[in-house]
């Protein structure tokens, strides 16, 4: 597997959760450029602000993770363990705690089972490989696809969701791993998202990058509009390949990662029957306007009914409070291949009712309210549909 | 029934609902001071444009309403049609349109069925009575229960939600109807209220009292964060009484009656199973924080499952934007006559889950926040289960 050079992985269980893996560790043979986004909740897990600080000098060794316990409310002695974490991590690795990120999901306000932990730290040191599918495994909750992306450097070839089958490939590559399914499941919370090349970035802004990325794409994407206490996005770059990208180059191939990864965790959010993107052209704010129709419970539980309800969708746009006039609108859906004017330019459309409903049965559709000239904005999703309610409300914590 | 002197209502059934009352009227015996509050949609229907304009020179001799259209997105033809339903109603009435307020509730994006409005209009400007239950009727959608609200001023006894059995209590009288229950069901929105009294509020200033009110009852209140195209809060009060309260003691009762409806709209919300009172205090902006966890799909689908989950409540208050500090928070749930503390200072208070959940087993909830010194501010909710999947799932358009 076509892994970026000089990064290693492992993912073992050590019994937090039920089943699957729940420790995992990245590390990059010598210090890695590194940049991270961290959630914006005000209440943050220990992991959260030990990470922020790692990162302040600009480089990481590595991350350790774990899943089945967000550590997060869980007062002094959640962030001795935090701290704790760090150190077996890197002991065992032989280098410094201060040189790994921490990350945490799951339950909210369970102190962490440290001798489990320990345990888990110990072996998973030992069983480092370039093969990152333990450790991608390690860092899911409720998740029910593992979820991947990569992007070659310097080969003009797209990115894509499955790695190449030879190596052959590219002077540098990015990989991503994450894991997320909504706000999440019962108690649960977090998107995490870890991503390694051997692209040397050394004279590139690389949080600059990793910020205008994020906005196109993990920060354009909602299940439930709900924001975790433990999110995190993680680049580390270490320069293994020697070859040195464009801004412009490394950009579009972080991008091309980050958005694949975002429409895979919409894809999968809770109880979800298809991936919604949303795309509002024209006003001063055609990004609110996108996130405010993704968000709305009405447009949603109509896009699980697969019910053309256009009403809807005006209505969510109106109340972004972004101004615009009925007038400009265009509401196209794009479904199975064909498209169908709902809206145009304040009005109803011709459409066939029963033809859009069976086009929306696909498991992607695409939304598209053009508001007049001016610039894009894309926002992913997903329906809601039972699946949802059952997940959140029948779990007891 | 003790409704205010010098009103009467009326309701009938033209056709453009299935079943129940689809026309109502309110008319004053002679020009009503009147206040009105609209929906803040960049999407509005002609009726609220039109009832915008008549309420500008401060006075309304009534009100027209059909539901089962919301007249929304329907071009000029429907605001011709708009334009129509107040001449109709006013010939009826030997009144001006100008003099009228038009409401619509229903369907977005079909015309109105004008020949059936003009035999409705006919047949309720004909059968006006002081009883307002046939009105309360003629506005209702998919609300499950009918909802209206009594306040006497003058007399020092609080509200009610039902009507004194006799004549003799107070001085004035402000009873209060509205629908509303969600965004609505399939396709249709809005929240009305219509609020008629025989104070005279001839030296007061209404409209500032109509908004402070509005404030701490309907904008409190929010079942999944939609707001309707056709909202609209109208007050007249025409004097007949001859008592003429003091501000103070008209913004109390009117308090009660709009805090009263707010409620029944929330506890009526779709699919809910019970009323949700999001109670918090302290920080710059607790109303902000209370209003984020009242909307949160995952506290709402906790209080659907009776689950004490209080790392959601916490999650949500956090990503309100709001800073507070999580060392200061103590979360408390009353249900069923209990008091549980869930969270204290930063950590888990010591509760006993099953018996938190059987108590959240109640048709009523209070989430109590309490994050330091300063104001309170309280939101109205409802929980969210499997009824409102349904509700605006199944129906297609």
């Amino acid at each position: 597997m076509n892994t970026p050079k000089g990064f290693s992985y492992s993912g073992v269980r050590c019994g937090l959760k039920n089943k699957r893996n729940d420790i995992g560790l990245i590390l990059s043979d010598h210090p890695a450029k590194a940049a991270g986004l961290f959630t914006t909740n005000q209440v943050r897990a220990a992991c959260v602000d030990h990470s922020k600080k790692a990162i302040q000098k600009g480089t990481l060794r590595g991350v350790v993770v774990n899943s089945g316990n967000a550590n997060c409310c869980t007062g002094e002695q959640g962030e001795r363990n935090t701290a704790q974490m760090a150190h077996l991590a890197a002991t065992a690795l032989g280098i410094s705690p201060e040189d790994l990120a921490v990350g945490s999901t799951g339950v909210i306000g369970q102190l962490l089972d440290m001798s489990k932990v320990e345990k888990g730290i110990a072996e998973a040191a030992t069983k480092l490989s370039p093969d990152p599918r333990p450790f991608m495994d390690a860092i899911l909750t409720t998740d029910l696809v593992e979820k991947q992306a990569f992007a070659m450097i310097g080969t003009g070839i797209e990115g894509n969701d499955s790695p190449p089958s030879h190596d052959s490939y590219g002077q540098a590559v990015i990989y991503g791993v994450c894991k997320g399914s909504g706000m999440i499941a019962p108690n649960m919370a977090t998107m995490l998202a870890y991503i390694t090349s051997d692209a040397d970035v050394e004279d590139l802004d690389l949080d600059a990058i990793l910020r205008r990325v994020s906005d196109k794409s993990f920060n354009c994407m909602t299940v439930d509009g709900d924001t975790s206490t433990n999110d995190m996005v993680l680049v580390l770059a270490n320069g293994a390949s020697g070859h040195k990208p464009t801004e412009a180059e490394f950009e579009r191939a972080l991008g091309e990662v980050c958005v694949s990864l975002a429409k895979q965790i919409a894809r999968d959010g809770e109880g979800a029957t298809k991936l919604v993107e949303v795309v509002v052209t024209g006003t001063q704010d055609p990004k609110k306007i996108a996130r405010t129709i993704a968000e709305s419970p009405l447009v949603k539980t109509a896009m699980f009914g697969c019910d053309p309800n256009w009403g809807r969708v005006l209505m969510a746009a109106g109340r972004a409070g972004v101004p615009f006039l009925k007038e400009d609108a265009t509401l196209t859906i794009h479904a199975n291949g064909e498209d169908h004017i709902l809206f145009e330019k304040g009005a109803p459309g011709p459409f066939d009712p029963k033809r859009v409903s069976t086009a929306l049965k696909s498991d992607y559709v695409l939304i598209a309210l053009d508001l007049g000239p001016g610039e894009k904005a894309t926002v992913y999703t997903c329906d809601f549909g039972y699946g949802y309610v059952r997940i959140n409300a029948e779990y007891h914590t």
